[in-house]
């Protein structure tokens, strides 16, 4: 049997279900894979801890300040970067994601801040060593995005997609459309639900979307976008008779990320459009997220998901995972 | 670079299109995979051709009387069956795919008959030397439906699923619906357009479907499943009146396949089921096919899809052997 050894960068909420679910589905990986998977280290932003033999559930309450850091990583053959995403340095996941790809270690990516960041260098450097980077955590979790890109579609050619990305923005759009209600109050309703954060402009102002499409054009479409290549438009300025016009109309607004292949590259975008009751985007409940995807030989593919989280986003990590363990590099 | 030797078994119109599809992708499989794709053999019902250093498309017009059956699969490496389906036989599917799996070779499977038929002992035979089955192009083919199941959802357990997985009795049903005509009249208008069969009772006796659900439960989901323990009801019968009561009432009726997972196994049935406006199973349009998977960590995920016949089936197959040469079996 081979041996799988597996880091945990960034053991929040996210971080500390993929531990605790990596852990319990050992077995599986020991009959599916014929693989030992060990986790040798998880490192939180200012404590971690580290065994080489394997650490357990109960120690997850034992982290040690100081054992943070990409040192952390010597021995281990997987990162899975769970990490808070910063755009604008990359957060803390960044060192980690060069420090891994670096030396040849498969990287399992939940967090966007480095994948946005620094995207093409860390593209590079996963090329230049033979790493592995999975990005499903990244772009929707448990939505099938880019596995539609890299493995349903295989051999086809993808002229566009659309993609509602991002659920806090899909709940508060139902909301206002359903029942009636305006943007703060729909908020402060999710807010209160916990799926909106209390600084809710990333997800409301599309940045969030824009992030996800980004890493979708770039990982999985070959794509070189930056944020700067993007117009991004949001949600807040959404009025209560816009909404209103729409509903007698019989349209529903969507906040998407597009993106359109024309003979220049890829161009990307992120705002409202709105869909007829006939089409399935009108008809995306609540917090779910959905994906259509224009190809020339297989038609159209729309995909629709999304679980409870934070297992659902772990439960997308470990996916990938699964996909690495099944064919394991040559060392 | 390595040689991957293909034979086509079954030359109707996919397998023909199939057969000129992967000829000229052949540098697209040298580069992404290293690998000199070749053609080495054809076989229609009655003729075929066959030849070491690998056909082009010109010799698809020059077929051979009598060079057909199992025999001419020497010396490939994976077989992509395309015959006619026959549920009471297996169809001449069956005895290509038992030579190739049972020499080893890899299969890639398009007709639906060999796997109904015998799909236990072609699991086993596979089993017993290695080979690979794949099977989307027998599944709902550009509609990804074994790949959820394989793939993207791989490590969360499957609770139950549902499809609508024949376009044919979806495109007469939405004819029914939108454009009140009967189901004889949509039914000779579908014939017209080329979409439905002269005999069509496969499809609206509610067979195909059924199939296809027996495919994906006995190869995706470790089914053991016959068509005798499905209970399978067609849309024939259906009255204008019914359906005009369904209509007042909101509802779209869909020819679904469900899948159940019980304590004592898996439980399979074809039959209508209606859905409000708000499911998006209800805007399923025309010859499009859609599949919603139940699972337990990452929730609830559907999928629509469909293209042009035959290219998006052939295009299925063709991502399944990118699949199998993605990774290529130790020799």
């Amino acid at each position: 049997m081979k041996t799988c050894r597996v880091a945990i960068a960034g053991f929040g909420g996210v971080g500390r279900t993929v531990g605790a679910m990596l852990l319990a589905r050992r077995a599986r990986y020991r009959q599916l894979y014929d693989m030992d998977v060990r986790l040798v280290a998880v490192c939180g932003s200012r404590a971690g801890l580290a065994d080489a033999a394997g650490l357990e559930a109960q120690h997850f309450a034992m982290l040690q300040a100081g054992l943070t850091g990409p040192d952390m990583l010597k021995g281990a053959n997987v990162l899975i970067e769970a990490g808070p995403t910063d755009l604008h340095t990359g957060g803390p996941g960044l060192a980690y994601l060069r420090g891994a790809l670096g030396a040849g270690m498969d990287a399992v990516v939940i967090s966007k801040g480095a994948l946005v960041h620094s995207g093409p260098e860390l593209r590079a450097l996963a090329r230049a060593t033979g790493a592995r980077i999975k990005i499903s955590g990244a772009t929707a979790a448990a939505l099938p995005t880019i596995d539609l890109l890299d493995h349903s579609l295989r051999g086809g050619t993808v002229l566009g997609l659309e993609g509602i990305l991002n659920a806090t923005t899909n709940y508060l759009l139902n909301a206002m459309m359903l029942r009636h209600v305006g943007f703060e109050e729909a908020l402060t309703e999710a807010q209160a639900g916990g799926f909106a954060e209390s600084d809710p402009r990333k997800d409301t102002q599309g940045w969030d979307t824009a992030c996800k499409l980004l890493i979708l054009a770039n990982f999985g479409l070959g794509a070189d976008l930056t944020l700067d290549d993007m117009v991004v438009e949001g949600i807040e300025h959404l009025t209560q008779s816009r909404i209103e016009r729409w509903r007698g109309e019989g349209l529903t607004p969507r906040l998407v990320g597009h993106l359109r292949r024309e003979d220049d590259g890829w161009h990307a975008r992120v705002g409202i459009k709105t869909y007829r009751g006939d089409d399935a985007f009108a008809h995306v409940p609540g917090k779910t997220k959905a994906i259509r995807i224009v190809t020339d030989v297989m038609g159209e593919i729309l995909a629709m998901g999304g679980g409870p989280e934070p297992v659902a986003t772990a439960s997308a990590a470990l996916k990938d995972l699964e996909h690495l363990l099944e064919h394991p590099r040559a060392v």
